[in-house]
């Protein structure tokens, strides 16, 4: 078992913390909010001062964090804390620039260096079954697979350091496209006679299907644990959805490549989470389609 | 076994019809274009002077054309000449308004009318395997369902007259957007490092997925039947994946529901078929998204 | 002096009556809706019991109506009433196809055709300002200019029939994108600090100027008539855009070139007005952008 | 008469440093590229051995730079070689969070800084004629404003640190659609049958209207210095216009309002110069929108 300290213990570090509990590690964690590192000490974990004091001694750093900016700040901190040949793994959804620096900047100080984002939102993370999408060299991915299998189920190693985040944003934006084309469909189809069950199924066994149409369909009935059947209660949030878009797009610059629906997408989202929606789940972009009773 | 007229013997009319003869219906065939119904005579279609006589006699009508005005145009022509209770079907792509209005027209003649477009192309109509989208009454569906079910797989009863129609529309909107889409996630993730099969991978398990990306990988090598792996032979032509956007586009209309991604990608491939790529696979549209050699 | 048979007498079509009655022409009016002919009585039109008594003896016959299936309707009822040499002119704006048929069936029947939408609304229907674009034969255009000029201020000849249809699409189209993009500037603008006044200088005097700026400013203060100064009372309703916006992308459709920006306009006023503010001015597009308070 | 230290001599550089040493200004230039030092140094600007030593001593410091990152370069290195109260100019067209950035640096280190991006082009900067959009507090902008005259026509103060680049962005945006709506409209209506200079006359005197149209006219003829008359020679290259098309939507990224016809222009203008046209003008976007022979 390892010592693994963990910095970042929000609505997804806390549960992954406690995972890694659960399996046996020893986990000391840290947060900027007092009251985080309380919910994560409740279910198992060791209270440190710093994230430096996390990490010190630590054969495993895991950090959890909001955006790029946060996660360079906290490389900057803890990299001279850690022992040569420590397993350092980022598994925040970030810019892919932020994501080869962090890298590049614990590679340099002898570290084993991984980003791995992960999709599966709190409800994955409680049950460590989310997907993580790995970045790095082959041995920091042997390294850190052992560790992370027990926050998840299917852990991908994509290739060199910032492949995981270009894995994600490629995915979700791709989600988002797909989302939103099930929902036009789906509410020209019923606008036009169709039963959503009927158009659900003709779509969902032909070429218009989706695992945004199975899994997070956007009308009510055919997919009873999708989140139209709940008032659009998340799931996963239309601002986080939004976030991932940005990200996507600034991959998208970096990479020179044309992303029409991916761009128009991110338009949509904006506009609804400017319209107030920002935390109901993202399928409720299908609400901007057509008149509401 | 039935007589069968059937009018509009091209690319897709002529093997439909061969597969009529196969299962042992008498099948009298008519098209405007004289080589056309040659073809279909070197299959066993006996040959018709004109679309009346094809009609004359006949237990069931199929016609399989361009465009709405031509369906109108026929039915115009034939309707007066066949005999109560006979079964109509239009496998013909057209719009939802001319569905309807050919669809009310036979009925009050006395006729069974079934709109029903298929998806699955000049293989599938070679092949017996086409998907049917039916709309029309349960009687019309049951009395056309056993003629159909000799030049298809799937047959699925949509709902009232024209609602084959719109579950075509919607479908294939659906699956232009999730195309590009794919096109945009695959293009950004490949210039920016990741293997195309890895990124693949990813995406078919995660909530990236599509049928699109899953069948018509738009880069050459994950799916080796795609057209990306043959010049982008088609397949389905970006010409048709356009005429389908048109189609949805004037059922968005009718329905005065908003379809911000199917009108982008209506555009798209208008812009493609501008550039001279119309015969292409529509999966061709990566080649928009980034630099070619 | 002329007599004039007015077909269509609702908010457009009464004032430009009661011009042409200013003028000193006879005029003799009919509506389907007989509040509305009572309206036009008041301000001097004669009262036709149908469409053809209104046309029967005139020498020219005004249509104002909703789209091209009433013009259509109205042309089969009453050309065959009209003499030879009358002289027909279509104000109502409608999709290109209509126009090109109505034009033609008149001048088969000997009749000088004119399509003639307008641009100014109910405002410069009552000041008799409106903007005509004038589709039709060289003869045509100068039998009706002299009649057209007591009902508006610039008549501009666009080319053959149908040309003043298309004109006016494409003008409106590009109103309607200029005057998003010239939202999208100005809240984007605001919201990082810049004063609505000073930023409206800088692109009025400037390569971001528009006459859609310049003259319907969406922001509140710049353009002190603006709909924006008015709770967005039109003015020109989202409900009318939308309706030319729908018209121009028929047009595009028959033309087959690419407007990817008329058909994402187009979709932002299909969500404006399934939002519920069909009746606001366009310029309410501008409260999709940003959070409201 | 003022010492200019002058940094970034290239095409648009060197001109500007060439009008300030017109003007009378004693101007000591640098710039990373040799060339550029020895063609500035043939119009009368003194050769300065490194950035540094351009600065020292100077009453003003002119950047003219390709982006941000460069920016911030050039004032970390130089800002402590100026004296307190030299006023910083930077009329390099970067991303607002730079721009603000650059000049909290130089306020706090007790200078006057403007940012102040221009536009007008290699012409423009050769025949003095930029316009410059300024940003900072009244007296920097007091004091910058007699230097920038020596290189400029118009020069307005658009509020404070960034407020320039934010006015460059929004103008430079609100061209850009409009520029493509004007493509669409005039691509369409020619296609449809009207002469392009009778829809340039009509969208030009009515609400169709734009700067873009009235002096950057996608089709040849109607506005004869328009590069459209010239095989799309810029200009304005389409490169440049995809760079200022990327800051905006930085910037509306920072602001979070939303920009669907920003967001769709710059996708066009990717495509456009994934497809190899970068080199030309920006009004080539028209090329993209229908089949060329």
């Amino acid at each position: 078992m390892a010592t693994v300290g963990f910095i970042g213990l929000g609505n997804m570090g806390a549960p992954m913390a406690a995972n890694l509990v659960s399996a046996g590690h020893a986990v000391r964690g840290f947060d900027v909010v007092a009251d985080n590192i309380e919910t994560a000490a409740a279910k198992g974990v060791t209270k440190a001062p710093s994230a430096r004091e996390a990490v010190s001694g630590a054969d495993v750093v895991v950090t959890m964090l909001p955006a790029g900016q946060h996660v360079r700040s906290v490389y900057d901190d803890v990299v001279a804390a850690a022992a040569s040949g420590t397993v350092f793994i980022d598994s925040s959804t970030i810019d892919v620039d932020s994501a080869k620096a962090v890298h590049a900047q614990a590679s340099e100080a002898g570290m084993h260096a991984l980003d791995a984002p992960v999709s599966g939102g709190v409800g994955g993370a409680e049950a460590a079954s989310l997907t993580f999408m790995c970045g790095g060299t082959a041995d920091a991915f042997a390294a850190g697979e052992p560790i992370i299998a027990s926050m998840g189920k299917r852990i991908i190693h994509c290739g060199d350091g910032g492949a995981g985040q270009v894995a994600k944003a490629c995915n979700n934006m791709a989600l988002a496209i797909a989302m939103i084309g099930t929902a036009e469909a789906m509410t020209m189809g019923q606008e036009l006679g169709l039963d959503p069950q009927t158009l659900f199924d003709v779509m969902s066994t032909s070429s218009g299907g989706s695992w945004a149409l199975v899994n997070h369909c956007p009308v009510a009935g055919p997919v009873p644990q999708s989140a139209a059947n709940n008032d659009f209660k998340p799931g996963f949030a239309a601002d986080l959805m939004l976030k991932d878009l940005g990200l996507a797009q600034e991959a998208a610059r970096a990479a020179g490549t044309a992303t029409p629906l991916g761009a128009a997408a991110l338009q949509m989202y904006r506009m609804l989470v400017a319209g107030g929606a920002g935390a109901k789940d993202y399928s409720a972009v299908i609400q901007m389609l057509s008149a509401r009773d």
